[in-house]
């Protein structure tokens, strides 16, 4: 059994944290912190917990998280970086939900996060979390930055496209589309059912904090350097993102659905569709599963892929937990095998 | 023209009175205020209102609403008590949709608003705004309590049987379901589309305020002495409130559907449906009726009557301003015959 | 490994089915039937299942069923009592999810469902399917008839009132509220998201066909006779059923809170809620739990329970689940335990 | 008063053309057909027209609309067509909501719509009703064909850039969202609450029935060919359409914001918002406005409009009136001044 531990546990992708662990046969969640919720159960807080969970926030002073043999950050951004480097001396193994380990470049995480990084080497040696395309260093790693949600749906699908280079890498597109659980647990206005039901938009069209990881990601696999347009939309829903990439071929003469069958052959959490299809984001609805569907409407030299994800399950949690067993050599789908809540 | 101010116009029942007003002939507002958002532009607020309203919010401290014929408070409670007085005694009339001037005993007000009342005098005569029971008394009125959403409803359903004595007045029952713009434009985690949304509770059933002003008005009109146990439910949607009352029948020998539709014949905005409807709320969205249907389940001793009606219309802005209408001698109907917005 | 079969696998609770037992760890479905879908995958018309099952939906009339452990009846009422004698000879267990083995007396069934009944000496020897209540003959049982989803939320609620006699049994009053799943899988124009999102209503006022089941088991533990005013409404969401019960209290003497309490102890799928507590949908949804909350408002006379439910898992294929691990000696809960998806 | 008849009125276009018009000081609707649903009283199917429509809805075959000034055509394609030459012979003026008169080649509307088109005299003489573009021939128009819902839209954003030829026109997207009223009022499993809700997909990838009739007006303002791909996606909720789209920027030196400000300035349907804004679907619900932003990402050679339509009304309904003021010489605004609901 591996000991846990969850630093900042009160946001959804805390949550979504216990309920995957709570099916996790290798997993004891021995502590869950929080600042403004401590001596609060867990179950009291989230009653879809009860009697499973019996421990309680505590203050993260408080809290001795070297004896675990993982700790998990769902917190705001640049928490894990001023605590990792004690854990990682301790030996405890880091993985980030937020963005302190993302972005290779500290001058880059600096001037989109308004922080300097606290622990640049720690920075150097972590690995960035998406299995499909780190899966081996990520076996090997102390620390490891789990991708935003937005970034794990779009390098999925423009991925296969750029290693082959059959798109003109400078005008990528994506229109991506995300439930409001994506914008966590906070009060804002913005967020209220009241606000955000029966009711889409737009948002962050001129700059967006997932942008500088996803190019980042894209461009180490591309022979050509890569520019992104990037769109993100709130969702009058609670899970899924559903992300539309466009991309202009520069060959026509490439099979795309053979392309993306290939490249994800084996992938247990990567499901490439049958030519034609159009995933919902309900058919990965609280699973780890992506699902993708390649076209080429009109047989033109435009090519459209479309992503699905749970953004707190691939998105979030799931790939989190996908990341811990693939560190501690455990079978890469461990607790993570429940199928899709349809309807 | 009336000249008009809003005092507190950045919640719901600000915009919709701006909504309503902005399609009404006589309605000229002058003035909107707002502690915090002074200085913003209300169309800035509110993109809806692009190009039909030229105001800016301004500082309650630094407006001057004494040359308005009409004041509407659509503040939290205790703001109207206090600037009452001084309105009042310049001439202005006064509009509010906030429980201050709806309960008549100021010793209940305080022990439910936990605040002593500002102005009792004032109180003693104001007059609690539901036309279609108080009608004659608001067109004379200086100072209107605008009956809360919930009461609303209650009322229209239960006053003809209360006033028939018909049914057992100590049990009765009103099960009830509002909207979340029912509980404000307020940045609350409770209140968040993602939890809100796909999901359902009660709340409030140990106690909720919009209990003893309904009483109060119920007991005005029954013989004998009332008590009702009142389920207030949070719905997964924006608009509307569907209360489903309960009463034991203490003569069964009545003939319900021509009670309620003899008592409510005339009223322009209470439809009492045929025989065996079941009105949905959707059928009064963003309109100032309500629709009721009275059933007499298997012919045995229980009434159940149905009531919905659009908690920010006729539960709020839209019976504000047929009060408006009605205090100043202008049709009752003028700037709310809008149909129903459906689908 | 149990070989099970489905018949009807199209619809809601099929595929409910199907997601849970794809989890089970003794569960191995040899055959789903469809008469409109024979030939189609099963993951091509659930594309949430893709990559778990392999089966296409079989003509029922081509489908030999006699090799099952145990058959679940996923279909319109009338089905499941047609094959039942055949298959019970072959010594196949049945659990029917619709209504065929529900009700004790054919010609109340006959009169509710238009239907004669198909085999009364089946009947008479079937357990009505609530655990909680029949654990031991459903043990020992070689047909069960599933409870309606409202029927067994009502009765969790109730049951310990009638049970311990503390309630005046003939004005029970059950104000019930579904998401549209709870409708089906079928095209109707009142079940669009056009029609049901952002609305609100009641429905069968007059008579649902749940009524009778329902009176049939609270009667049967109630030293008095029981009447019962049932109002189910089509909440706009996807799953979960929440019941808001009233019942006059005949003794007010008695500690409600320990009554459930006690009455509940042990059974690990209701979850007696602290006092003060009020439960939302979402804390079950997707999970086989119930959560149970009561109140006595104001310490009056009267009381409110308050039960919320999945209604495709503990109000349909959950529970049938949960009645399959009891005819076959499995540990009750397997299968069963995955956590409820909250957000 | 203009005395209106309405084919095929039972759909979302018709019941909010009956909406509408309600409010429509000029309007007197005398005839509203319906195969399925004659002898129904208009407000038995539409509670929210009691009191509002004395109508019943006739069978097509038994009205005489030729004593009409206008009829709209609410129906699926090939209605309109059918019933227009004898209707214009007789003096009446004709706006279909359907396809019929959309398209200027005969060939191309039949290979979309596979129907031959069976008066190509009045499709030549036909108008296609965008006002902002063709506000002219409108006005002398006897058969006005309305736009599709998605086109309006997509015409709105994209005209300014190619009428000043400053993007790449063999590059287009548009990548489009629509609220389920968009899909009609028809029993389909896909659109059902429990299908829909919670739940985002593309549809209709590889080819729309609106494709052709936006290229072909677009091409007609382009001094360049057109190339579009068009990604429709169902939103879950009701009303409202955002079209997002993309196009290369050829030349980088123009003042977009001025650019859209100048097109459209004096038009009172169309909203240039202020430079970075992201215009909410909401902000238009129920009228017939569009709101449009314009964006350029980074500063870097790819333009992204945003617009917001209701559509059904400025997509639909309220266009189509919009049409008939110009036909008949009235201001042009008439009846659709409401503001937009919000919340």
């Amino acid at each position: 059994m591996l000991k846990i531990g969850i630093v900042g546990g009160t946001g959804y992708t805390g949550v979504e944290l216990l309920r995957l662990l709570g099916s996790h046969p290798e997993a004891d969640v021995r502590a869950i912190t929080s600042r403004g919720e401590a001596g609060t159960a867990v179950a009291d807080m989230f009653p879809s917990l009860r009697g499973r969970y019996d421990l309680a926030f505590t203050d993260p002073a408080k809290t001795d998280l070297a004896g675990c043999d993982v700790v998990f950050f769902a917190t705001p951004h640049g928490v894990a970086m001023a605590q990792a480097p004690t854990l990682v001396a301790a030996g405890v193994k880091i993985i980030d939900l937020a963005a302190d380990f993302r972005i290779r470049d500290p001058a880059l995480f600096e001037k989109w996060y308004k922080l300097p990084h606290a622990c640049p080497d720690l920075l150097a040696e972590s690995v960035y979390g998406l299995p499909e395309f780190h899966r081996d260093e990520i076996r090997k790693a102390r620390v490891v930055g789990n991708p935003g949600c937005y970034p794990t749906s779009i390098q999925l699908g423009f991925m296969p496209l750029l290693e082959a280079g059959v798109v003109d890498s400078l005008h990528l597109i994506a229109d991506c589309k995300s439930g409001a659980s994506g914008a966590g647990r906070k009060a804002e206005v913005g967020l209220l059912l009241a606000e955000a039901a029966d009711n889409f938009k737009a948002y962050g069209v001129s700059g967006h904090r997932h942008h500088p990881e996803t190019v980042q990601e894209l461009a180490a696999r591309s022979a050509t350097p890569v520019k992104l347009v990037f769109t993100p939309h709130l969702l009058p829903m609670i899970r899924g993102i559903h992300s539309t990439l466009y991309a202009r071929l520069t060959r026509t003469d490439v099979d795309l659905q053979a392309l993306f069958e290939k490249r994800y052959a084996g992938e247990p959490f990567v499901d490439v569709m049958p030519a034609g299809s159009m995933p919902d984001t309900r058919s990965v609805r609280a699973s780890n599963v992506a699902r993708i569907a390649v076209h080429r409407p009109g047989n033109a030299d435009m090519v459209t892929v479309l992503v699905v994800e749970d953004n707190l399950v691939k998105g979030a949690a799931g790939q989190a937990i996908q990341n811990m067993n693939l560190m501690f050599g455990l079978p890469e789908t461990t607790g993570l095998t429940a199928l899709p809540v349809l309807p």
